[in-house]
């Protein structure tokens, strides 16, 4: 076990195989059983109030934190989850655990569908973050958790977060939404929409019906290469490649004589080994398709007492600052508890991975204070956030 | 013939058969015969000093304005050509050329190849923005014209407006950059490879010999739509789609629900048919290539008395207004006369295409004084740029 860390974890499963363990969708149609993957950190106490949910974003899984077993690498928010981290381990209850149609663990669409015995495929229905979120609950409900201190996330795992605090309000004190939207923009459908048609458009892809014969590794290469693209900055791939070449000269042929292109294929190709073609379909669907905005998000809900931390990244321009404020101004709209922070970062959508140290400030201060006190503290400084939009209390 | 237009055009060619005829690339490779189609309108004068020329963005043609014999839309800059226009016709003689690597009219990989008399196909040698002007200047010698009086263009045009000023300033008066940078970012050429791969991974490609056999439409369809999403801003789509549904309501299956989607897919099922795969992919490597930055542009020139119009617009994040800046400040560094307006616009890179009012009168006026006066006018006002960089005399 490192000094900082919390060791070597286990991925556990949970199938809610009785009613009501089949989950009726968004779409009328029920999935079922449901299988969800997650993993949990640090010690659940006495009164089960220190509980925090962490979401994962489009391409994550349970794994957020301490190393597999023979892994070199940890899971993906380990920066931020252990003793004296963001999400420290000696406080709080960490749980994280993969979303359905996904393909770590939990049931998507390359899972045994039980009426057949052969995978889902494109027979699994289409599903929406509340859906996701429905599902999460089954856990939280078998984890014996009545509320939850915080529900967390970046990206899509914002949108849960959000979900979270507009589906159950009274089964959550906080909410911290990262980099996220009250809903997809049409720029962001149609970023997910040539994801899909580039998935789609490869043969291979055989209508959803590759298991068996290998992914559809080419189109998902390039629709990865896409996402890529817009989860960094025109200045953090400055910082990172400029124009440098591979071989230092240019080739005159249609190879890629660009780091940035190199790059890029290798992050395509790498991602064909661990992530299933069709649950980036489903899951780009259901992120295109949530939508809190105007009366969706906690309209009816009157004595809304949740707090939120909303915190959005000056160069991400996938989900643009301007989304986070209009959650912020949806919350005052209702009077309920809400603190913003833009922070300075080159890094674009990547910030809510990568800022490590600005989030571990405003999320250690964010639940301590409501740990400690019924009062939301004042006491959090949105340093390096821009001056107008700075800090909310409301 | 319409009121304002030029009524009925043809495109010409002319091909330069003989020495010089043969094209000396920066690769080290020739070719030839090289073949180039172009339009002109308007008349040129006794003395042959009021020639511009149209240089054309990544998938345009020489077919700028008026209609051609059948056709019920005119050529892509019909808006800005003509009597009265910001290219007035009445004053102007106007010229515009397809560029080598093309695929409507000029020499490219769907060309016979000599060789072979079969397509060049990846035998066609991988051309770069100077080997486009190299051709254009051909072209320009065979209609006698020794200065023209400026060269324009927006996007790739904008590059070849800089290298014609870059290699030849002796045989421009001025030049007018649009909406374009002088060299690709890490971030642009990122877009451009994955638009490459896409058209690559389409197995209808077959390493490019696809002709007799049908383009590679799927691979091709999905480039153009990453195209169309940078072509546009968020507030454009936005303004355009919102998140309208084409039908209303959710389908809740892997369908196009959205208009953005149904859009996205038109436009790229449309390129498939104008198009020529193989001819993007070289024009986009010319692109990338693309670099006049540090000395190589202009540096070792002195008393060059060329000058500039350099226009972007607020809303472009493809060729974001940094970018047009780095090519005032180059002007300046090396006291060479150069006006830069940055226009309000929402519409994204498209916003050269389409913000014809305010382009009409910043041309107009520049156009103008170039031809009435030796001294640079400092009459030209940039209504709507941003105040702190709106206008450069220098």
């Amino acid at each position: 076990m490192s000094e900082n860390g919390i060791g070597i974890v286990e991925t556990r499963s949970v199938t809610f195989a009785e009613s009501p363990g089949e989950l009726v969708l968004r779409s009328g149609r029920t999935l079922g059983p449901v299988t969800l993957a997650y993993e949990t950190y640090g010690e659940l106490n006495r009164d089960r109030s220190n509980a925090v949910l962490l979401c994962h974003a489009l391409s994550g899984d349970a794994h957020a934190a301490g190393f597999h077993e023979g892994d070199k690498d940890p899971g993906w928010w380990d920066a931020m989850i252990g003793p004296g981290k963001a999400f420290d381990t000696d406080e709080y209850f960490i749980i994280c655990s993969n979303v359905i149609g996904g393909c770590k663990g939990s049931t998507g669409p390359s899972s045994l569908n039980p009426a057949t015995g052969k995978p889902y495929a494109l027979d699994f229905p289409v599903i929406t973050i509340g859906d996701m979120v429905n599902a999460q609950r089954f856990l939280i409900d078998h984890l014996g958790i009545d509320r939850l201190l915080s529900v967390v996330g970046g990206s899509m795992g914002g949108m849960q977060a959000l979900q979270w605090a507009s589906a159950y309000p009274e089964r959550l004190r906080s909410a911290i939404p990262i980099a996220t939207a009250l809903k997809h923009s049409p720029q962001q459908i149609a970023f997910d929409e040539v994801v899909r048609q580039s998935i789609m458009a490869d043969p291979a892809w055989r209508k959803g019906n590759y298991y068996g014969h290998g992914q559809p590794k080419k189109g998902l290469a390039v629709a990865r290469m896409v996402g890529h693209i817009t989860f960094m900055s025109d200045q953090s791939m400055e910082d990172k490649f400029s124009r440098r070449l591979k071989n230092g000269i240019y080739s005159y042929t249609l190879a890629d004589d660009f780091e940035v292109e190199g790059y890029l294929r290798y992050r395509g190709d790498s991602f064909v080994k661990r992530f299933d073609a069709n649950s980036y379909l489903y899951i780009t669907k259901a992120m295109d398709y949530f939508d809190l905005s105007g009366d969706r998000f906690l309209a009816d809900r009157t004595g809304i007492d949740t707090r939120f931390l909303v915190i959005s990244f000056q160069s991400d321009w996938l989900y643009p600052s301007h989304q986070s404020l209009e959650i912020v101004k949806a919350l005052k709209k209702r009077q309920i508890a809400a603190t913003y922070c833009e922070l300075k970062s080159t890094w674009g959508h990547d910030a809510f991975l990568v800022e490590v140290e600005e989030e571990t400030r405003l999320i250690r201060n964010f639940l301590g204070n409501l740990a400690s006190s019924n009062n939301l503290s004042h006491s959090l400084v949105c340093n390096g956030g821009r001056v107008e939009s700075g800090l909310w209390n409301v």
